[in-house]
């Protein structure tokens, strides 16, 4: 079973992100039943989905996991959808780029479901004492645009795959002062894990 | 060096409180350069400092670390000020007791400030990248009732005492959905072993 | 240039909604360039939608705002998208119905997008100084099946129609102690006539 | 019965100030029962109490009714207690300054009281639908600052004073987006007139 985890770059004057953080612990960790790639992702709307999609192409992943960072949520926050819009008039990406109402893909429909088992997921994080729950907005920044972009690629292919985007809270380093809720990277780790354990597990159930 | 950390019962229907789990922890931990004293709180206005204000004339601390749980609040939060106001209309304490503009010690001062080194700590968690902050309000139930009720003894009988409250957040498995910020039991614990190093080190300094 | 508007009526506890409130006001209010038909829709996920579907196809409305209440906001939000998934495991509606993870649609598309000029909405908030802000999720229960339900409508029968949904903030009566953000409902009044004059503007543009 | 009412000057990158708007429509307004004199201070530790101290000797007010904004607050809160700290280390004052655990008055009493009829004023503003709560916080800025030296003076001189701090949410005009909880002109009007009625009557029944 391959799995590919990804992760973001710093942007929007953050020093680090706590993402990329969790792809280089993933990196040198064994996760038993599971061949594991794992990578960080340019914070651009132009290349963000770039390397996944090759990768798709390439290594086949049977799971796709990308992770990213919403500072304000206090919980580890699957994400059910991605929207075709892109807008963020305040919010510059890495490249200088803020579109306003811009589509994802061209003429591509309104949404995609994540293809994640995210109940199963999140029942598991519960049971583990991890905090998580759904959210129905990625926002309309580049974490949305790469979960769409992803679907996209899958459906148009007919790719079997199972992709989604998973939210984190900021790391405790992010805000000191606790002016945003955090999240300890012990308890990121656990969540990985957690969320691995599910996926290989239900395979292994078919 | 003598250090007394108190925790409270649960209360309000939840079914823990991190504050008793956090003396659980201490009492089993050894922090070199201190003799520490640990015990769990009844949440009742009527009882909860009795057993600290006993222990302020038999063992005589140094040093009074009172805990209590906020949840709603995402740092480890260094109260300032305890207020002579008793006035929680919704929620009864553990004896059924819910008082309005009640004063916790008829004709006592207004307030009283903590006098631990609150600066010295904040800046330490933060350098341990533990999130922490000052509150200018410890509330108007049982913790400002037990940390007014701490002050007002060692200001009346002029004990050599450094005493204050601190508020942590919510653990984890209070809210699972993430409803509410939380903090890991781990990072927990590194605050108090940081907080107990500055007061150590500060004592030391002397 | 019929308009055809929508308030629910209240649910979950709660004694008042201000969008059926909305919807009483502009029964007896004129808006000039607009036939206007108000009604106030049921809290139920197999009877919300039918009026309005209903209304849809015998009074035909070139224009359908939908109201509804998301305590907890603190602007006019302009949802931008309705999803196919109604789940609200622990918040019945007026029937007793929970639903978890259930099309509003079988094999509907996954999402529709408001056919509103929500932009221009917007814009025109802000500049009669009324908080107002885009949103990403019209949750999973009553408002988004309502606003999905009548999208798809619009789409499987090719209607000409504008159609979509717009949460309003709580009214200070549900929240008097502050607990949750209100808005006035002379504000609400305010945005739904600046809400009128820039669709019906824009249809006399064209 | 003579009424002091005051408001602030915009600070800290805002452009107006809802407690200074206030203090504009109170001038112009007739509060019967009451001789009313309005006035705005200046957002500067140094100076912003001085104005209200030197009225205090040569008008001899019976009611001093102090009011600033609290961005992010979402009810007319009460502040029942003011400090005897100035400490905003990220934010300068009108002048430039930013202090750091600096008391208030060197050697005065760690907090003094509000003396207005708190809980008879919030439950006439529950009555009139306004959203309105308790504080135990003014913070430790410049609306601190003034409430602290008001009752100090009063305090000092043995004034028969009733005097104490409100808070406003913002006006929607300084958060058109929503970002933070705003409360619109009229019901902060409505709002000081409650305040007005509430404390004329009860001077009428003593």
């Amino acid at each position: 079973m391959n799995v590919l985890i990804t992760g973001f770059e710093p942007f929007g004057g953050m020093s680090q992100n706590p993402s990329s953080a969790l792809v280089s612990w993933a990196e040198q960790e064994v996760f038993p039943g599971a061949d594991v790639k794992a990578m960080t992702l340019p914070v651009t709307y132009s290349k963000c989905a770039e390397p996944v999609v090759e990768t798709l192409h390439r290594w086949k992943p049977d799971v796709v996991l990308l992770f990213g960072v919403a500072a304000g949520r206090q919980a580890v926050t699957l994400e059910r959808i991605a929207v075709n819009i892109e807008d963020a008039p305040g919010l510059t990406d890495n490249d200088g780029e803020a579109p306003v109402d811009r589509p994802v893909v061209k003429d591509g429909p309104d949404a995609y479901f994540s293809t994640l088992p995210l109940r199963s997921i999140m029942e598991n994080l519960h049971e583990e004492g991890i905090p998580a729950a759904f959210s129905y907005s990625a926002g309309t920044y580049i974490c949305n645009t790469t979960m769409y972009r992803v679907l996209h690629e899958a459906a148009e292919h007919g790719l079997p795959l199972q992709a989604g985007f998973i939210h984190l809270p900021a790391s405790p380093d992010m805000f000191p002062d606790g002016s945003k809720p955090t999240m300890a990277p012990e308890t990121v780790q656990k969540a990985l894990r957690t969320i691995m354990n599910t996926i290989i597990k239900k395979e292994a159930a078919v």
